[in-house]
């Protein structure tokens, strides 16, 4: 007796369910990236270690999976660095490929292989999965798919009107009511600057998000606490207080900052940002939030993050514009900006809420109930011209028992159910049963394709 | 400076270009799949080594591509262990995932992981990549896609005529002429009986396969060559010399196989297959060919292959019946009929005949000439009613200079370029260059939309 397989944990395998509506995410946001002129790129699953090694911090290396060399991978190891058993440095000796663990990473080395072909600016995108070796828990998988744009090769601030649009159109096409949070790298470095400060705007920015929950005595004790000085602290109340209007907090930044000429920079695209946006209309409400610190070592201007309003959870989309993507590869003078959508959180939104289009999820609309060789030989030819019409159906396989085609049918949420006995023959027509309401009418094949496609 | 990266070798990026002709060869066959009722599944690209080991042979085993447990791999190893440096062996305790090494074990094993879920009959097609460490040659890659439909739980013979009324409609689809296929396992088992010589069926196919270029004469000389008695070789000919159409072929047969059991079943399988699809009419001759015999230790009834007619390259598709998919994970009972569409030869054939359809290549549809920030804006608004109509756009996100912009479009094969100045902007209009005849006109957007959707 074989034992029981299982998968390695932290993956999934995903059902037709599953699958289908995965595919709805995908595809929605494919299509929009498409609309927006983003083309769509593939990377190897296994990339070398050595393109991977060093861009992800020493936490990330060790969640590199590391695919072990093949044939003789001991060759060239002295019996002394065997016996020393240091898995980290073997690790090294034993492989020399990894699988990827983000898509921003291949996407440069992409870049910089492929210079010559490409046209900037580049608008890419990329639909596929990643894997870290994470401790797998609740929400977070070894395996999990990333969908990035990026449109590298351009420094205008257009790129980051058009991204946030394709989130607004994303969200608005899946039903799902977002906030859409931005903030700008500039801004905070700009408030570092006055504030003397610089090491401290992750502090500053965890504080300051606590301001409804603790009120402004405590975010000041906080800070304090944190080792800012009381004088830091003073210029920072106006920026701890900010509220109102986007445009109000940036008439408040643009007098906090005046002094800071990166600030300002900050100050100024965001407004751009926010009033192109302002006059081309979002569905969705967009807010500068100086809270929003993702990434701070990565990102370079404008940051993006996007909150479901209906559903606690995470952030379910972010990004931002970065410089010199490409730079750890010799070649430099590569920025660009891009977002990422987080697919596994926008399937568990999209369950809670309930809202994945009956269209998107249903496979087959019609299945032929199998009486025998003379109604299967029948049916078989009604199908032909059913599946030509684009209607998905199919012919229960065997004649077997009327009950187990029926739970066929119901277990796959199939609509229609057709019916095809020695009367239906003699017509040339069909019984077709509306399986939500029972009800049934004796068809032709033409009349069938009509209903269904209803 | 950094060295230049490269990817594994037998590995490939993916270009916009070949992404957009993937997808059409993708969303193609998955378009069919879901016609005859088919649903998606998933599998994790990692497995337990326990699952995929001894499933391949020795060979296969060595060509699973088995990645570095995380942590201390060392663990439980004494000196000797190490020091015998058993490559083979102490993988194994390395390593206990493995990238997967085609799409069929790991199906098995979620049939027997979700056995209490599945409605058998159980139609599931995949299409994901597989990783093999095969030496890398012209058409062989260590990372490539598999498309596989299978049908399991079903004994019916109605499955293997709808997986060639697939095959049909997929190739009539992409408009490559191919030739279909069929043997039966159980036509060669009957072979094997009458003659007496059933361990070498495989050395008879190769000789009847040569009938055409080196003559009667010669295959009897290598059939006693490979050790086959002349009694036996006497039996064989009417074999070797079957030729003519299916139902004549079958007749042959018939009088051949006579006095063999599993023969004769497999003669009257081919003819119920042949004969009903005669009835249907396919679009692409299919034939009987007991030269066929791919994965003899596997399939057990049906076996099918595809040939393209206009382009040397092996099979483009195959497949067949399996008895017993999941008996090595402790399930048994349980036969099934499947094909594989061959993504990658598909790609050359159709590059080499040069059938893509235009659309199914062409990303965006419409450029905006960006001259300024006033242009831009104008511009955009535009490009929301451009989008909103369904139409793939984009505006240069910079100011550059003409030449560029226009370059770009070219580098995209952009057809339409939209170009809007003071002129333009005064009137509320657009000049919409037609790329390819060169051709002028000023529009509105509603008339943009008309133009390029036409």
């Amino acid at each position: 007796m074989a034992a029981k397989p299982g998968i390695p944990k932290g993956t999934r395998d995903f059902s037709p369910v599953e699958m289908a509506k995965r595919n709805y995410i995908f595809n929605t946001i494919r299509d929009v990236y498409h609309l927006y002129g983003f083309q769509q790129i593939e990377t190897p699953a296994m990339e070398m270690l050595s393109t991977l090694m060093g861009k992800y911090g020493d936490e990330g290396d060790k969640l590199l999976f590391k695919i072990q060399n093949s044939g003789d991978y001991f060759s060239g190891l002295t019996d002394e660095e065997l016996l020393s058993r240091n898995a980290a440095k073997l690790a090294s000796k034993f492989c020399e490929k990894g699988l990827r663990y983000d898509l921003t990473v291949p996407f440069a080395r992409y870049v910089v292989m492929h210079r010559d072909e490409i046209t900037f600016p580049f608008k890419r995108y990329q639909i596929q999965p990643v894997w870290r070796a994470d401790r797998p828990q609740k929400g977070r998988y070894r395996e999990f798919y990333q969908c990035d744009a990026d449109v590298v090769g351009s420094d205008s601030l257009l790129n980051e009107v058009e991204l946030m649009q394709i989130v607004d159109t994303v969200f608005s096409r899946f039903g799902i009511r977002v906030c859409i949070k931005i903030n700008n790298r500039k801004i905070l470095s700009g408030i570092a600057e006055i504030i003397g400060e610089a090491d401290k705007i992750v502090d500053i920015t965890v504080a300051i998000d606590k301001l409804d929950k603790i009120g402004l005595d405590n975010v000041n004790t906080e800070l304090r606490e944190k080792g800012i000085s009381d004088e830091a602290i003073a210029k920072l109340q106006p920026i701890i207080l900010l509220s109102g209007s986007n445009t109000e907090k940036l008439e408040t930044l643009k007098n906090v900052l005046s002094a800071s000429e990166i600030g300002m920079a900050g100050v100024e695209e965001s407004e751009f940002i926010l009033s192109t946006l302002h006059t081309m209309g979002l569905q969705n409400p967009i807010e500068l939030d100086l809270t929003l610190a993702r990434g701070l070592n990565y990102y370079t201007g404008a940051i993006f993050e996007v909150k479901a309003l209906d559903v606690q959870i995470g952030s379910i989309t972010g990004g931002g514009r970065y410089d010199n993507l490409t730079g750890v590869f010799g070649m430099s003078g590569v920025s660009g900006v891009g977002i990422s959508f987080g697919a596994d959180r926008i399937f568990d939104v999209l369950n809670q809420l309930d809202l994945y289009p009956k269209e998107a999820v249903n496979g087959t609309e019609v299945l032929f109930i199998n009486f025998g060789a003379k109604e299967a030989a029948y049916s078989m030819n009604v199908l032909m011209q059913v599946r030509a019409a684009g209607i998905c159906a199919e012919l229960f396989p065997d004649a077997a028992k009327m009950k187990k085609q029926m739970s066929y049918a119901n277990a796959k949420s199939i609509p229609f159910v057709a019916i095809v006995g020695e009367n239906e023959m003699a017509e040339g027509k069909l019984m077709l049963k509306n399986m939500e309401s029972g009800d049934q009418s004796l068809v032709t094949a033409n009349e069938l394709i009509a209903v269904v496609k209803k």
